[in-house]
C-alpha cells in the first residue's frame, strides 16, 4: 500500500468524508484476511490549508497571472506532502483542479486528478451528458468540460446567472457547516436546468465536494438517483479511485 | 494562529473527532467577525499512521527496550509534521502517551500531552480520583496517574482483570468501527468498580479517544453526566487544549 497524500481544509467537511472513505475502504479490504490487531489503514499525510486564506487567493477566470498566490499555496503543500513520504497525491476538492497542471508543477508523485476519475467513471456509466454544478471558478473555467470531452462527454453548466448563483451561494453556506436540507435547492436548480439536456436520464454531477452533503442516505455513493435525477457524487469517485491506486488494484 | 500538527489514524475515528473539533473552535472563534469568504481554520499538518502497524509495534509495560520500534514510528512522524512547518503538535490518541518522552525526543516544537490537558482539567474541576479506562498499555502503566498525581489526583485503574479484559475489548471492537450501544458496557464495568472510590461523585476517565464514542449525544462536550457518573471527553479536552495554544487563548 502507497502513502496517501491528501491536500484538505477545503473545506473540512469534504476532508472528513475522503478520509472516512479511504478509511472504511480499507476496512472492506481487509474483511475476511482476520489481521492480528485493528484492520489495517493505508499511512497518510495530509496538508489541511486555510480555506479562507485560499478563497481571498482566488484570480479572475482565464487571467493565469491573477492566480500566481492561489497556485503557489497549493503547490507549496503539495510539495510538503512529497517531502513527508507521500508516494501518490491529491486534493480533496473540485475548485482547485482548474488550476491543475499550475498547482502540480515540478511535484514528482502522481496526483490523481477529480476530473480525470470523474470523467472515466462518466464513461464506465455511458453518459453522454452532464450538467456541472460547483464554485464559481468551476463553472466559469473549461478545465472540467475539456477533461470530459476527451473522454466523449459533453459537460455543461447552468445558463441561467440566477441557477449559477444559486449554486454559488449553497457552496458557500454549505462550507460554513450548514448542510441541513439542501437536497430541494439543488433539485430545483436542476429542474430549471431540465431543457439544457439533450439526452435522458439527467446526470448531474456535484462537481464540488461539499454538494453530496446535501444527501446523508448517500454519503458512500459514487452515483445515486434522486426525483428521477442521477447524481455522481464526486468525493466518492475521488477517494475511491485514490484508494484503488494507492492499493494496486487499479493498475 | 499556529500551524497545528496531529499523529492521527490510532484510530481513524478518534483523528476525525478532533479534527471536526478544532475547525467547529474555529468557526466559533469568528462568529462575530463576518470574514470575507468561509469562515477561516487553523493550518494543519497531519500524519495519519497505520493503527495495525503500531499496534504490533507495542512492547511490554516496564520493558523500554521493547517498545523501540513503537517510539520510533511516532517520533519520526511528529519529525515530519516539524518539517512540514507545524508549530505546535499532538498526538490524538492515548496509548502513545504512555510513551510520551522516548516519542517526543529530538522534538523542538511543543507537543501537547493529552495526560497534562486532561489532568488540568481534573484539577479545575476539582476531582480529588478518578478510574481510568483506557487500552492495554495504558492501564498497565503509571504514566497516566503519575501526572494525575502532579495536580493532587488519585488516578486509577479497574482492579478486576475480568473488568480491564472488558474495557479491551470494547476499544478493539470500537477501533475497528462497531461503536453502536456501547454505553452500557461502559456504565456496566463502572458499576463494578464503584467500591474503588473513597470520594463521590464518581468521575471516570474515557482515557482512549474512542471511547467517547459510546455517547453520540456528548461529543462535543468536555465533560458530561450519564446516570449519576461524570464521564471525562479524553478528546475534546486534548483538542481545545490544542486549539487554545495555537490560537494563542491559553497563554
Amino acid at each position: 500500500m502507497k502513502k496517501i497524500g491528501m491536500i484538505g481544509g477545503v473545506s473540512w467537511l469534504s476532508t472528513i468524508e475522503y478520509y472516512k472513505i479511504i478509511c472504511e475502504l480499507s476496512h472492506r479490504h481487509q474483511v475476511d484476511r482476520e489481521p492480528s490487531g485493528p484492520p489495517a489503514i493505508p499511512e497518510m499525510a495530509i496538508e489541511s490549508l486555510n480555506i479562507n486564506k485560499s478563497f481571498n487567493m482566488r484570480g479572475t477566470p482565464g487571467d493565469d497571472a491573477s492566480w500566481a498566490q492561489f497556485d503557489a499555496y497549493f503547490n507549496a503543500a503539495l510539495k510538503r506532502l512529497e517531502d513527508s513520504g507521500a508516494e501518490v497525491a491529491f486534493i480533496a476538492s473540485n475548485t482547485p483542479h482548474n488550476r491543475f497542471d499550475a498547482i502540480t508543477k515540478g511535484v514528482s508523485i502522481p496526483v490523481i486528478s477529480i476530473f480525470d476519475a470523474v470523467a472515466k467513471c462518466c464513461a464506465i456509466l455511458e453518459i453522454e451528458e452532464t450538467l456541472i454544478l460547483g464554485t464559481a471558478p468551476t463553472m466559469a473555467s473549461a478545465s472540467f468540460a475539456n477533461v470530459l470531452a476527451s473522454q466523449g462527454i459533453k459537460g455543461f453548466v447552468p445558463t441561467s446567472d440566477t441557477d449559477k448563483s444559486s449554486v454559488v451561494d449553497l457552496i458557500s453556506k454549505m462550507q460554513s457547516g450548514d448542510i441541513e436540507n439542501k437536497a430541494n435547492v439543488i433539485g430545483d436548480i436542476v429542474k430549471n436546468c431540465t431543457g439544457q439536456f439533450i439526452k435522458k436520464p439527467i446526470a448531474v454531477c456535484l462537481s464540488c465536494t461539499e454538494l453530496p452533503l446535501a444527501y446523508p442516505d448517500n454519503l458512500d455513493d459514487a452515483t445515486f438517483e434522486n426525483n428521477g435525477v442521477l447524481y455522481l457524487n464526486t468525493t466518492v469517485i475521488h477517494a475511491t479511485s485514490v484508494f484503488e491506486y494507492a492499493s494496486g488494484l487499479s493498475i
